[in-house]
């Protein structure tokens, strides 16, 4: 979607905000990827497409180094134990949801009819949206922090990535998990859920096979939950196999 | 310390470890601030002052911002979960570690006794001394990603840390949590340990008073999951006793 084709009231009502948020500055504004600043308010209950899941992660990094810049260099005498329980307070959902409150980041993010009936996602929601507005001012605003080390560490990421979608367990650890379970004892391996909190969403899910666990995993949903005991069982399987 | 403090030998191994990562540059070499560096190559076990923890904490940052650069720029259609599992990948001890291998850190890397023998640790300090040498080049060679973005997002932070230190639950959770116990039935919270991985550290921890679990927590070391479990224990109990 280009910037063109924002309506002009979502147009106006993004305008709203920034001036809002204190971006005044015309040469910043006119920088400003609109289209990108309305995809960070769209919540994926809204559209499954396009909405600010991918610019949530990004905005995750952005707000991660403004962060540690910030305490780096304002409380330079912090104990490395203090510094690190500040910055996961600083990044935490409670505090982005506070942040999006002050500035009344609610009424402009767009949400499908379920979300918008799931109160106790609210400040999950707000969180994450206040991070997609950092990824979209990131992609407007922002420069490498060290464009000298792309370079040279960019290849090496490179040749990660290329072997992660090489390897199988890496991309799908269920399915490969499940190919090994049957070719070694004829069945398929047993989830079994053994907590799970609903506010903020926490799954602990253990795999088991053959009489005993091979792997516990942890994550936001069961699938993400199963797919990390999926992916240690088979490591741990493998292994012994060996 | 200052830079002209280094030992010509360490000096001159350092340049050696520049020249193999492939910075030649002399304008670059010029920037770099070589005691950072000499830093971020001090494990803890070696000296518990000057060592590369705090490099370390900047460093991942600063390696969770580039990783995501590289992802988004040369990946640009990978799907948002796709994205999540190769950074985390990207990110990993064992991606470090063997990047760190690469460039024959362990050389470098100055240890304790005590860290000498520990081999299981091995991928852990490697992967811990290349994020700190990521930290030390940001310090010598980065610049602020945003910004722009610095006068309006510092202010909510600093309020945020001021508040932090003082909240002394958030500062101490534990002595927070005793008092409340203390104060309500009597008696100690007790912390009972639930689960204990030693390679990588990983310590699941139960905080009990009056008959039942109060709250979980986890941690790479005991005391750090014992610190999340009373925060969330103290949560509960001042929520419930309002």
């Amino acid at each position: 979607m280009s910037e063109s084709e924002l309506i002009p009231p979502r147009r106006r009502a993004l305008e709203h905000l920034l001036s809002r948020l204190g971006f005044k500055d015309a040469a910043l504004l006119a920088q400003l990827r609109w289209d990108l600043l309305d995809q960070a308010l769209i919540h994926p209950s809204l559209d499954s497409q396009r909405n600010n899941d991918r610019l949530e992660l990004l905005g995750d990094s952005v707000l991660r180094i403004l962060a540690t810049e910030f305490l780096f260099e304002s409380y330079p005498d912090l104990s490395v134990g203090e510094l690190t329980a500040i910055r996961s307070d600083l990044i935490s959902d409670a505090h982005l949801a506070e942040l999006a409150d002050l500035h009344g980041l609610e009424r402009y993010l767009e949400l499908g009819s379920s979300s918008q009936k799931d109160l106790a996602g609210r400040d999950r929601r707000l969180a994450d949206a206040f991070e997609a507005l950092l990824g979209s001012f990131y992609l407007s605003w922002g420069i490498h922090t060290l464009p000298n080390l792309h370079p040279w560490l960019d290849p090496y990421l490179r040749r990660r990535v290329e072997e992660w979608f090489q390897d199988p367990t890496r991309r799908n650890p269920k399915a490969a998990l499940q190919e090994l379970t049957q070719r070694l004892w004829g069945e398929l391996p047993e989830y079994r859920l053994v907590a799970a909190e609903e506010h903020p969403p926490h799954f602990t899910v253990e795999v088991w096979g053959n009489g005993r666990c091979w792997g516990r995993g942890e994550g936001r949903s069961k699938k993400a939950a199963e797919m990390a005991a999926a992916a240690v069982a088979y490591g741990q399987l493998h292994s012994e196999e060996a």
